[in-house]
């Protein structure tokens, strides 16, 4: 772990307890293969740092918003926390590098997974809440993300695909396959051959949850997301 | 007001700027029905509230238990910020007498419907944040909320017809008569006529997403609530 605090040290972040930043970077699947190590692995910590992300990202947003609604705000807070974004986070960072894996788990790739790289953020954020405080996390926050929301890089196109996977990934429906069971149908085309607008809907387990049109298939299921998405927190906003 | 700040003077609250705490007071409904009032709703103040109470809440619970893994510690979360119980606070607080409801949803039993209760809980929390600071909220959580949780109001029994609902709930599932569509249905039955066992299936949409047994339906219905939760979660941990 050498590099990695000197690595840290451009955030002004200096371990005191070492074995909590060896936690946030184990893998369980290295855990469950190194039973007899004192680290543990990193899920806890992941809890602890996603609560603590989704704070400080929700605050942020509120005071930079002072009049944008609740949905909206909820909107932006999906877009910036969600798993590519998190997991980007790491990358740019570099700590994939210094991810401990399993043998199992290295060799199908966990290295580059997705979700393992966000847990890992999240997981490195755990830890220096438990280590240096909340401000600390705060501070580290405000330097490596807040800067990448004020420049634009999260709304310059809301991806309403993603965020609607989010919302229902967050339930935890995914099937079998680990796939979350949305499918886009097109259902119609309409106007000349040249220029045709097409119509989709996104179907949840078979039942329509929004419609979308657009000129080209990509677009019309962007809107159908959007529309579904919109739907969906209307629900959640009415209750 | 004038009553309301009497009040949280008991727990070292004083507002500087009054207008947060009628903010977090203000249903739509009045707002709607008073858009010439300064005031705003307290949508926002509730989005901000919600993810200070999730954060304190991890935090505490990640403290407290150390050796517990994370579906358990997330298990508590669930049942500790779950609708029931943030109303119930609002409530013991009597901070519903307080709330300013339109005249329709006044009319509809408003004032004591459990999701406006829970937002008003959490806009409270928002609105300390905003005028006392995070310390005061999280002194206020731990004087008013904590000491239930270590005597083990939340514990004793875990609904996990409650936890499940929650899972699906928090994913924007209800229909349109705002009931989550989660069915049990006693699918078998065995053992002797005086003490016969129960077989029951929770479906989502149709689809078996838990089963369970008990010496009641009641009973295996929590049983079949429990393996879906579980299941659930373990979808979410695996991925």
């Amino acid at each position: 772990m050498e590099n990695l605090q000197d690595k840290l040290k451009a955030y002004h972040i200096t371990f005191n307890k070492p074995e909590l930043l060896a936690e946030a970077f184990t893998h369980k699947s290295y855990y469950f293969e190194h039973k007899s190590s004192s680290v543990f692995h990193n899920e806890r910590l992941e809890f602890l740092g996603d609560a603590a992300l989704g704070f400080i990202i929700v605050e942020y947003l509120y005071k930079a918003y002072p009049d944008e609604r609740e949905g909206v705000l909820t909107e932006k807070k999906i877009s910036i926390v969600r798993r590519e974004s998190l997991a980007d986070f790491s990358r740019q960072l570099g700590f994939d590098q210094f991810l401990k894996l399993g043998n199992g788990e290295e060799k199908n790739g966990g290295r580059e997974n997705e979700a393992n790289l966000e847990n890992l953020f999240e997981a490195f954020l755990g830890a220096v809440l438990m280590d240096q405080g909340f401000n600390a996390v705060k501070n580290f926050i405000y330097e490596v993300m807040i800067p990448k929301i004020e420049d634009g890089s999260y709304d310059k196109v809301t991806d309403y695909k993603s965020a609607l996977q989010e919302i229902f990934y967050t339930a935890g429906h995914i099937d079998t396959n680990n796939k979350i069971p949305l499918e886009y149908v097109v259902v119609g085309q309409s106007g000349p051959v040249h220029a045709p607008i097409f119509e989709v809907n996104v179907e949840f387990e078979g039942q329509v949850i929004g419609q979308g049109k657009g000129k080209s298939k990509k677009i019309a299921e962007q809107d159908a997301a959007r529309d579904a998405f919109v739907n969906q927190k209307k629900q959640q906003e009415d209750r």
